[in-house]
């Protein structure tokens, strides 16, 4: 890498997917010199030195913020405040202080008023991810093409602001700035919703006695499992993203329920056009996201491809 | 391909997406001798004709049935009924006739009163599909590892039954036989509930003012653009789909719908305990399905993998 770093140190606070992925594109990117990587789990730092994710790991947050111009908390949201208590003292001034969390108002509302005056908050959400967890799920090129959203406090550093966005570019992310109240509305819609209907729907297909549970597995292909791809979704990062969204992620759950209702009744019914109408409406959001390359137009329903040697091929 | 044929004259009606697959599979695998297309709209035609799908095309299904052994109607549920009445006159005593539709019960006592005592009706479904339509979107091995199931009505004739077994075997599948109202149920949690509800929740993002479209489309590869994918099927096979597994699909719909007001309580409750165990129950679901070999354990949210030819590779 030709190109000189952005960041001197690296300090990344929480060693799962997303804390791994950050590291992977760091280094591969020369967007900083060093990374030093911090988890509460000695195994899974250990993980995390054995993929060879950093220059230094240690169990002790403090420890590892040391001298950092960039610290990234990458743990579930509702750990943000803790882990940045833990750190704050410990961190130089002038240094950034961000995140990936899900939801951005939470995490600003928390971490505000924690941090001192010396020291740049600037939340982050890259819109990246997978279903899996810890070191070994992070991917290189997570990052890559995908949109990365600030969502700095008013008032905040420019010059911080302007560091941290190249930084993700660095990374391979386009970046938008945006105010948190507004990324949780458009991320409930996008991500929380989904995610909350996944899970909903594998846990009813769960509970059924009439058709039993082989049944679903076997049958699956019709549709179901690409909801269980999402619904495999860690499990302490998703209650924590519904704890911390909870207005924005009620809001959109009641639109969806009332167009529920009214499509539910037009099946009672039996008004094929209605329900011929809003099936058609529905394929001209899929042509914009293909267009706008946030997905691919090959078809699988789910099924997924690798090359012989099992590496993912885009 | 060694192996005998086990049909000599196959007759597809409908030259769409599972049409073509059926004929690619059939010409690949030997299955049959000589396949005879047809379709209501010559540009079709003449489409499935570039690509070489069959012997013969013609827009006369009565003529494209005249001496086939194997029947196959491959057009909406909704018109598989005058489709039966225009073509039953002109079958071979002997003949089967059998379909690919996605509601079995509804084409069965449509079929069942329109069928002479010499011909066999054995309705069948093979459970593997996209969201493309069309000729040119049929895969030749689109019914590879993946399951077919067949509705004989009761006191079908058995030496029938086990030829259109190993019909689909030959393409690639695994039958199972049922009974048509449990087909019904069965695929109202696997496919029909799922494709509901991912034409509503695109369908509920179309219709935000304050979140705009453009930040949905932008922002979709946090969940959202999976659902897309679904919700981009075809609008008449859809329609048709819940015209005619009403019933089923009503009392699924009930089940999740009194499952999402549950879960949407927990969160206005802040009861994350019973959403963590929740999120955490549902993702036993999902190993089971990959180790079924119904999908892949690769991570991708939806992302899709071609080779560099832009070939899909598995
Ligand atoms: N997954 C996605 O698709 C995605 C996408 C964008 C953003 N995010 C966000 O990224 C963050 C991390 O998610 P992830 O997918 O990387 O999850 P992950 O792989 O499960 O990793 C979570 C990390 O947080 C640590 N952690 C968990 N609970 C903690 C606690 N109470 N105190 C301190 N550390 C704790 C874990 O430590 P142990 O390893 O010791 O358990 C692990 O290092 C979350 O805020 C999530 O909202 C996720
Ligand atoms: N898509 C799936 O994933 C999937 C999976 C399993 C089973 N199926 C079932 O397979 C059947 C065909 O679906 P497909 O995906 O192949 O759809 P498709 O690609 O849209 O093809 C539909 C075919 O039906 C013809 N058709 C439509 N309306 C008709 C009518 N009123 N009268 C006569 N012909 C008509 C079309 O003719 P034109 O070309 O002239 O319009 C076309 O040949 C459906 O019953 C569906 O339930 C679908």
């Amino acid at each position: 890498m030709s190109e000189t770093a952005i960041f001197e140190k690296l300090a990344i606070i929480g060693a799962g997917m997303i804390g791994s992925s950050v590291a992977q594109a760091a280094r591969l990117t020369g967007a900083v010199n060093r990374i030093v990587m911090t988890d509460r789990c000695d195994s899974v730092l250990r993980e995390a030195n054995a993929l060879s994710l950093a220059d230094d790991y240690t169990q002790d947050a403090a420890e590892a913020v040391v001298g950092a111009d960039l610290v990234m908390l990458a743990v579930p949201v509702g750990a943000m405040g803790v882990a940045a208590e833990t750190i704050l003292p410990f961190m130089r001034s002038g240094a950034i202080l961000s995140d990936v969390g899900s939801v951005k108002g939470d995490v600003l509302s928390t971490l505000d008023p924690l941090v001192p005056g010396d020291i740049h908050l600037i939340p982050g959400h890259p819109v990246a991810g997978t279903e899996k967890s810890g070191p070994s799920a992070g991917i290189q090129d997570l990052f890559d093409g995908r949109w990365c959203i600030l969502t700095p406090p008013p008032g905040a550093d420019q010059s911080a602001v302007e560091k941290l966005s190249a930084f993700w570019e660095r990374l391979g992310s386009k970046v938008e700035t945006m105010d948190a109240a507004h990324h949780d509305r458009v991320l409930a819609i996008t991500s929380h919703l989904p995610h909350l209907i996944a899970y909903n729907i594998v846990g009813t297909a769960s509970d059924l006695e009439e058709v039993t549970r082989s049944e679903v597995i076997k049958y699956s292909a019709g549709g179901f499992r690409d909801f269980t791809r999402i619904a495999a979704s860690d499990p302490v990062m998703w209650r924590d993203v519904f704890l911390t969204n909870k207005e924005a992620v009620l809001e959109m759950l009641g639109r969806f329920t009332e167009d529920l209702t009214a499509l539910q009744r037009a099946i009672r019914w039996g008004e094929g056009e209605s329900l011929e109408k809003l099936f058609s409406r529905t394929r001209d959001i899929r042509t914009r996201i293909i267009d706008a390359g946030q997905d691919e137009d090959v078809v699988d329903f789910g099924r997924h491809h690798t090359d012989s040697e099992g590496k993912e091929i885009e």
